[in-house]
């Protein structure tokens, strides 16, 4: 078995594991580092592996694109072509052909915080993306040329590129699609959950494969996914581990959660999706997810917004300027430990690399640092208050 | 004595010394990292010790305007701003008042390559800075607001600044400028050698002043104003080390610098001003040059233009996408140790900030390690064999 829970809490679905990939083990629950084009953006691999962090997830979309799967199989893998040790995953390109073709520039994400903004039917640009029962052709965003990503490619792309945790291949449907359609989506998309498996197993290699359970805010689709995914189990046998994927509000995203994890089968891993603020994962811990990716954070960190356990702040405010404490005195990143509000204010003013860097030092530090809080909390029996004095104290 | 001169090279101007500091001893010849607004762009300090960095310099205009001199001193000086243990270094802020000034979008730089670009006297754009006795009146190239640096002034500046070593305030004058305006210029910058030293005896602290030869491409004025430079010597003490600036053409540059180091004192250190490509660093320390600093190394870095030891390499070259080998087979830096030249091609391509970061690594560790074998060179008395070499095998 690759995945061994540790430990249940008594009071939720939470539990603390060990799962165990060819270059490594990773210790649950823990947030996923975003590299998309094979790096976590402005970071070494050594700061990683200093601030804490286990894994990476390189991108099947953009990586295909640029440079190549070829490329990177070249290399010897996505591990080696970015000197990256340990446990790398892909996800299966699927929601950037999605995010990138059909809801190109309509600003869906996979929280939808601002529904009113998305008017995805009535847009009058033409959808870059087309979707048949073989798969999904696009246009690349960077130069308009036509792609085709079906079940297979996908699993052979991922292949290819060679990280330890791979991704079906399925459809992220917009979170104003019709009921009709989502069920038209839901039933491809476990079409395409088999299709991925059956490829995958033709394929030697030691990849594990995570099955994606769709189903939007529907919690009879959201159960009905969880119960096709986690039960497809061909001879050669089911799914290693699984995603949550899909489009949420800021509100319900642990309801839909929990409605999957109480179904999903307990010895296997569960990965929410893209979804990574403070809240939503302790939120999301508690209802039994044990993986966790977004670029928020280390977004948010380019962007100047830092995490404190009072919530976000904004560097960008002139009454940083002259602050010469760190951004959060018991934080043990590099940041913290070295430098100041002060200068971290400076380089932001002044546009300078370092500023990207050190920010987004502290943001991921202070993300994995809320993960292992929350598997002590678990291992101690500690969950609830944990979870509710983290919440008491920090701001959305 | 802060300066120590190890050893003489037999057949020419060079020597290794050791140049003392409060904050550490400068082992020369040495390339000073430019940390223009008190940061190495896009490396942490700790990435610099690593590629041998002894020495960083900040730049007294851009610290002036962002984050502003009283907030260095607030954080206790430069070094502790920035997070940077060893020695530092400003300039005087008179380069920059005269090229972001006088000079502003006229493409005058260090080295005038191309000089039929430029045509300072035609140009009908109003001059942004006014020289008089009294000092240099410019407008900010942030705002327009205006500002007046006097000699005084940049030394105190660069006495809040705090750094180990700092520059005397002088005019770097145009490449182009009539013979009568250098002489004016020149005897100009001398009386205001004399006041920035008179101002900085009178400030209680350790820095050293480096006083600064100008005199333009004439043999007759360099050589005139290495005597009085080299001889400021009020009851205070004269100068602790000199600066050599100004304009020169690529193939004049050595040539220049060896009129003033004939004249310059043997016993303190000299400082090459904004001249840094690797065969320029070869000649110059051969003319008895012992330190210097240039943003070139850096910028190229940036463009992705990294140096081998046969010369410069473009990785945006399509030949590199496929190639799993080092920049240089035998470099000991970090991204050579760890990287291939198809990776960077990636994160060159992607527009990766971690591109610029591994770039500059590399072009820093290469200028470094230049200096550290010319300094061996001159230890072991096999100076000429090795120019020889390096410069038939680097091609410009």
């Amino acid at each position: 078995m690759h995945f061994t829970v540790e430990k249940r809490d008594s009071n939720s679905l939470a539990r603390a594991g060990i799962l165990k990939t060819p270059h490594g083990n990773i210790k649950t629950p823990a947030f996923v580092a975003v590299a998309t084009k094979a790096t976590v953006k402005s970071l070494t691999p050594e700061m990683l592996t200093e601030l804490g962090a286990q894994m990476v997830l390189g991108n099947t979309y953009h990586l295909y694109f640029e440079p190549g799967e070829g490329v990177v199989k070249a290399a010897g893998g996505l591990g080696k072509f970015m000197h990256w040790d340990g446990p790398t995953m892909t996800d299966s390109g699927g929601f950037q052909a999605f995010s990138l073709g059909a809801a190109y520039k309509k600003g869906v994400s996979k929280i939808a915080r601002e529904m009113t903004e998305v008017r995805l039917q009535s847009d009058a640009e033409p959808a870059l993306a087309v979707i048949t029962e073989d798969g999904v052709t696009f246009k690349s965003h960077l130069d308009g040329s036509e792609h085709l990503f079906t079940p297979e490619r996908s699993i052979q792309i991922q292949h290819d590129i060679g990280a330890d945790i791979i991704f079906a291949f399925d459809e992220c449907t917009s979170p104003h699609a019709s009921d009709s359609y989502q069920r038209e989506a839901l039933a491809r998309t476990h079409r395409w959950a088999t299709r991925s498996l059956v490829q995958h197993r033709m394929l030697d290699n030691a990849q594990l494969l995570f099955g994606i359970v769709q189903g939007g805010r529907v919690q009879e689709l959201r159960e009905e996914s969880a119960r096709v995914i986690g039960g497809i189990c061909p001879p050669a046998g089911g799914f290693d581990g699984f995603g949550i994927g899909g489009s949420f509000t800021k509100d319900d995203v642990h309801t839909a959660v929990g409605w999957v994890n109480t179904l999903l089968p307990e010895d296997k891993p569960r990965h929410l999706l893209g979804i990574g603020e403070p809240e939503d994962i302790v939120l999301a811990v508690e209802q039994g997810c044990d993986l966790f990716d977004c670029v928020t954070p280390t977004r948010n960190a380019r962007n100047g917004s830092l995490y404190t356990r009072e919530g976000k702040m904004n560097i960008g405010n002139a009454r940083y300027r002259k602050d010469f404490f760190p951004i959060q005195q018991d934080c043990d990143c590099y940041t913290c430990n070295n430098f100041t509000k002060s200068y971290l204010a400076h380089l932001f003013r002044a546009h300078e690399m370092l500023a990207g860097t050190l920010a987004t030092i502290h943001n991921l530090r202070f993300i994995i640092h809320l993960t292992e809080e929350l598997r002590a909390a678990i291992l101690d029996g500690t969950l609830s208050e944990y979870k509710n004095k983290f919440l008491t104290r920090y701001k959305k």
